[in-house]
């Protein structure tokens, strides 16, 4: 099997892609002609390529958010700021049946949990199922792409390498989020581009610590302690003001209507914050 | 019928996608994913994701410049500042077989009238057609591009709900153009890239007003008077002059050859312009 | 053969497509549009919409890097800051078989090189193949779209128009990259996300300068002379530290680990920069 051009194994699939790539050269561009040219028949469909240069953590909240939303298939992922280390090349297969593609450092690993978890794994070895000769630095166009072309178009991922123990991979930190005595205790995940600020602490953690829509809540976070009306959606307070719920991924999150929280607050992504909690 | 996954209404169509979310978080793929989860045979089209978050006038433009140009489809529109809230969801028949989706909130209707009218309006209200539970922040997710996949791929739009009268939809305020004795008074309808200022003066409307190629216009906008050679494209004056002509839509618009006009005379979309007439 | 909407042409085909369009107005998804129109079969990559308004060399550089990575069919390929002049419109066909679309203004040329060497080259003239009434200012929906659709749905590129000579062709000034007696002498050809500095001088000239891996170059650039050592690739140096590597186009590049070397040494495409040789 030759790494350019065949079509033999092609059906139609689907690869979701996430990236740090940017829209402003052609990385992105490039990785979908190579599927194109390896797997005609598989579609993809861009989650997003804006994760901040190298921000793990944001690239794989995002991808998990993401990945019950995406058709069956394959998840290619690449933030991949260890490019031509030894870092491991992956394929995680998932007990729902998706395959997910990328570097073992941990970006995968939450998209993997929110898909059943993880069925078993293997090391991306077999440099004939890649672009050769294999870059230094483009990965993403020589080994995943390649790979997550022929994964979704239906090779069985164990063709890849050879299979690893999950507990040999690579992990990344946890967000915070836990319940004290007095307090949620949590880390802002993600700001998007309305400036609402999502939180690490889960609508069940909310009701665990006894705080439910309705409530006005004390939120400490970098600029200080806010007072935040708990309610349903931001169109729930008028324009301009503040307001707590539980955003679409089932997340605590900050808005204000209309403007930016993140601005308003100077909150962004890994910046602790807590919710008062009783008294 | 359920939700999520099912495919048998499938049949090629397409969905041209335009939206306020940006490309910087992973909304407009998750969009990309529903439809392709419930209809994986349709494609769709990204027509534009950065319109400013919430313009609705800025946004509605864009879909009206575009939709001449869409296949024949479904138009997925998401500018949606309302959303949570009472607002209704929308589907629009037109006249020539399109059907547009989104927000009862004005963004619709300009695209509806180039697409040659209205011919029947749906509200939606059939939970069974949306993504459940429905998010309260997230309807583009899980109200809008499920109509839209279902719709694209077949169903009657005539399902989704009932039938509105078209008096009763939110109409945004149409942009200012009119001949008055001494003037064509407008505004600023968009800014391009390139800086390139298109205004809400019609071609047909300086026809009116008598002005014609070839004409000097005198242009009144935020930074006084300005003399504009009235010519066929930006190319036919000199690098760095400014130039009027009728743009790609139809409209006057002002340029600078190489530069952008936007920042020459400080004009955004609202801005008010006139064009002298006679004398 | 009317120009919109006939699809009798059409196989299924691959567009790659790279503009200086952006991605903040509705060009490049009215394009794609005017493309489902033509030959609803037809599939279309965006290569990337970002290049600088009117940047031909860039446009033309980022072009060549990507062609190898295409599938086969057609490039169309649109920074025209002449549009609407009498610049002609160009379709070349290339030894390996693909075709390019786009203006006669040098931005094609490095790509057919890339792709074989141009086999032949047709002015595209012919009226009914475009979209009518063709617009002053927007020939990538009016003139280029459509011709590239019909090309990649199988028909004959020489239906276009007249054939023309090479010679005739519009060229670029190709970047400078020469070895004298003391200096490899090149410039700065793209600068990426990462604020890598990729530069007009290629592996087998730094060969053909004695330079290779392992050693410690001596840049020349805006700022003074850097001591870059030469590996390969940048995780090779600590975190923040500078490297010198042949990157994934095959190109001498420039990067700080971990951050951007386009700002570290203001470096932007188009600036000279040398590697003394020798001694």
């Amino acid at each position: 099997m030759s790494a350019q051009g065949d079509t033999t194994a092609s059906r139609a699939g689907w690869v979701g892609f996430l990236s740090d790539y940017g829209l402003s050269d052609c990385f992105v561009g490039v990785c979908h002609g190579v599927i194109a040219q390896i797997a005609p028949t598989v579609r993809v469909i861009d989650i997003c390529h804006e994760i901040p240069p190298g921000d793990l953590r944001l690239g794989a909240a995002l991808l998990a958010q993401s990945a019950p939303y995406m058709p069956k298939g394959v998840l290619l992922a690449v933030v991949d700021p260890g490019v031509g280390t030894r870092r491991r090349a992956l394929v995680v297969r998932t007990v729902n049946g998706s395959c997910l593609v990328g570097p073992d450092n941990g970006l995968l690993l939450p998209a993997a949990r929110v898909l059943g978890g993880i069925e078993s794994v293997y090391e991306m070895t077999k440099s004939d199922l890649m672009r050769r000769p294999v870059s230094a630095t483009f990965h993403g166009r020589d080994v995943f792409a390649p790979v997550a072309a022929r994964v979704a178009a239906g090779m069985d991922p164990a063709r890849v390498g050879a299979r690893l123990a999950v507990d040999d991979l690579v992990h990344l930190a946890e967000p915070v989020a836990r319940l004290t005595a007095h307090r949620l205790e949590g880390e802002v995940l993600t700001v998007d581009r309305f400036g609402n600020v999502q939180t690490s602490l889960g609508a069940r953690l909310l009701a665990d610590g006894g705080l439910s829509e309705g409530a006005t809540l004390r939120l400490n976070c970098r600029t200080g302690e806010v007072q935040v009306p708990f309610k349903y959606t931001f169109a729930d307070v008028a324009d301009g003001m503040v307001v707590g719920y539980i955003d679409s991924a089932g997340m605590f999150a900050v808005a204000l209507n209309g403007r930016s929280a993140s601005l308003e607050y100077d909150l962004r992504p890994g910046d602790p914050v807590a919710l008062r909690v009783g008294v």
